[in-house]
């Protein structure tokens, strides 16, 4: 197993589908799959997984298919879901606390340890037994707490200052849910979550599948 | 032009960036752009960014670049940003809620005409006009409109049976949010929203980028 190979970027944001894939065959007690059933599956070539699944070297075999529970189990390892990071969200608007309330962090290698916004009719009110603080008192609690991740959801005019600050505090991961592509010149890692992307990818598919129809 | 051509569905996942990274070029007022610059700043590599793009024909020249206004509308015009695509929220709890109150639908050819739930707290409150309806209301409202797609944002626990209730009064698009990835045996275009994929690739990320400082 050759996980301390770097994999390309491009291969990593497939990891995450890969990993609910194999997910879902554990589940259904398949224990060996074929790149070509994969592909069937996933809608990616099988030339693709492939080559993909190469990068972690020892879980293909010709004619023979990949085993699901080590490949699922090494994609876990590489993406780092046995990770234990610290994690705070800012802006407990809508967003914010639909976040809050997602109980899937865990499972993926974060904690969430604490909320903050600026609004006094959310301030003390608790979600999963975290209670929202104002965002004044971001900077004391970075001092007595390790935060290795930022949830930004603040509005989109606060963007950037929140994230300067979060920089300033030493946070070294920020997951952006304003639809600003965040760029700051700080060593932050971030990941910008464009909601639109997937709604303009189903606004081609319908027209794509429907427009012989609407044409009659 | 050629737009009509049929565009390989990994290349129109690509394309909602592109359209991002063109606007902000507009912005800057920036008018060509070779797929070089294009590659530093996407992260892209200019020989994949030439793929994608030669789809689309008549935008790139040797040696002088992409226009970047023509790309950046014929890009708008192939996601079909121009449709008039009407669009229902089903759970206005946290999530739904976020989605009622975000801005950018209309830019994106969707507009949002009906928000259904089943907590009687939150029937009759108005979100951006558009008064909560209870979800027994549903099939009578097609009935008097016409709804393209539906916005999932229901507990994991109902999402199967909204689908099908959905897909059976002949809504043809699905943007689901649930954590579930949904298949159904109907005849509608599905995207999945897999909010933590990203939060996995934050945390490959961090773990690569701080590993040795943490070895130190």
């Amino acid at each position: 197993m050759n996980s301390k190979k770097k994999v390309s970027i491009a291969v990593v944001r497939r990891l995450p589908r890969y990993y609910r894939y194999l997910s879902d065959l554990l589940e259904l007690d398949i224990t060996r799959i074929s790149s070509k059933e994969l592909s069937a599956r996933m809608g990616i070539t099988a030339s693709q997984i492939r080559q993909d699944l190469n990068c972690f070297g020892g879980f293909g075999q010709q004619g023979y298919g990949y085993n699901v529970e080590s490949l699922f189990n090494e994609i876990g390892n590489i993406l780092g879901l046995n990770n234990k990071f610290q994690m705070i969200i800012i802006g407990a608007g809508h967003m914010g606390q639909a976040l809050a309330n997602y109980s899937n962090f865990e499972k993926r290698g974060y904690k969430l340890v604490g909320i903050f916004d600026v609004d006094p009719g959310l301030i003390g009110k608790k979600i999963k037994n975290i209670e929202i603080e104002h965002y004044d008192k971001l900077e004391e609690f970075v001092k007595h707490h390790r935060v290795d991740v930022a949830i930004l959801s603040v509005p989109y005019d606060r963007t950037r200052m929140v994230a300067d600050k979060v920089a300033s505090l030493g946070i070294k991961g920020l997951w952006n849910f304003s639809p600003m592509d965040l760029k700051i010149p700080y060593d932050v890692v971030i990941e910008n979550v464009h909601l639109s992307d997937s709604l303009m990818v189903l606004g081609y598919r319908l027209n794509e599948k429907f427009k012989c129809k609407k044409n009659k």
